[in-house]
């Protein structure tokens, strides 16, 4: 952490966690299998997985690719039989999640800054997303890592928010609850800030965050003014 | 899966939950925290992915600092604080497992074959444990992806595996009871063996693997003689 303000020329969230609540899925989940809980933990455990494994592997297909699959290999596992129905009706649960309830707030509180969307989801679930949140007049990038076929933590990932924005990656401040996103982009090189809703420990993965906030309204007064 | 007897010049192994049971980590756990099943799932979720996450980021540690971070986060995430004689007796379990019952059986079954074992574990981790278990004799390559800074499934792994061997890669079986690992080795283009002994679906990662046996012991009679 430090404690001077931070001082940057634009800012890039990750979406799905961190401006999107994605608790839509936990209730669709809920009517279709027992245990929804253990469920969604486990969906999104291998979502995230088969992300990283398929980076690694060099066999990427697309995140609509990546949560079907997960989604079927959970419900095996789960001893789970899901028909056609209950399949679309749980995949459709992404397109629709709501934002955390400051993100309105807190995105006009920075409207100083452009604001970008750098994301694993495909051009076509970012896009849907934003539409039923109404939020797409406020982004001037939104980036999927499809453009490269590399999915964060991958350092080509992160550079095409350098890419896309035209900013040096240390004055990008880039946004993510989930730690192991925040690590990913601090070892790229973006200035980093965790938002850590639960409060729970920091990952062990070496790069620690420039910033840690409990919530996205309190990001704007960490910021030198501009 | 492949019907006709398969063709191979040497075999290399994964090392932890494919030869060696790791019910020794269970066990010392037990004597620590409280709902040891779970923390030892969660730690062990925690070794995997940080090793995928360091290797996508190019921050590569050894796998005994791999298995110190992961168990410091998940004590940190379950709220249980460990003093250094827990952790020493923690992560010293990772030095004794045991062979599965089969193993010695299923290597001799294998001698026409040079052996091999190509695993994440460090090179002073290994040594350990094959001493431990009087293994040591039974194979001509101990291979640590340590040499190439790069975890599996990373092709890098895989390749050092054709490096060390001299053997070229469609003619080495790679023997795993990981899903994600066997699919990594087919990716590369290993011949694959999944060794499932709990009967779990395949996993939704693309290449399948040639064989699949319930344990190591019903694999000589797959081979073509030599």
């Amino acid at each position: 952490m430090t404690s001077a303000p931070i001082v940057i020329d634009g800012i890039l969230f990750d979406a799905y966690g961190t401006l999107f609540d994605v608790q839509s899925v936990q209730s669709a989940v809920a009517t279709v299998v027992p245990r929804p809980e253990e469920f969604v933990a486990g969906w999104r455990q291998r979502q995230l997985a088969y992300s990283w494994l398929r980076t690694l592997m060099d066999r990427y297909v697309d995140f609509a690719q990546i949560s079907t699959d997960a989604l079927n290999a959970t419900a095996a596992a789960a001893g789970i039989a899901l028909d056609d129905t209950d399949r679309a009706r749980l995949l459709a649960a992404w397109l629709r999640p709501s934002p955390f309830p400051e993100v309105p707030v807190a995105l006009a509180l920075l409207e100083s800054w452009p604001l970008g969307i750098l994301s694993n989801g495909s051009p076509s679930m970012l896009a849907t997303v934003l539409d039923h949140t109404n939020l797409t007049g406020r982004f001037a990038w939104v980036v999927s890592v499809d453009a490269v076929r590399a999915y964060k933590p991958a350092p080509a990932a992160y550079a095409l928010g350098v890419r896309v924005t035209g900013i040096s990656r240390e004055r990008i401040l880039f946004v993510s609850s989930n730690g192991w996103d925040v690590a990913g982009a601090a070892a790229f090189g973006f200035a980093t800030c965790w938002v850590n809703r639960s409060g729970t420990p920091l990952e062990e993965l070496g790069p620690q965050p420039d910033l840690i906030v409990p919530s996205l309204d309190r990001l704007p007064g960490l910021l030198a003014a501009r």
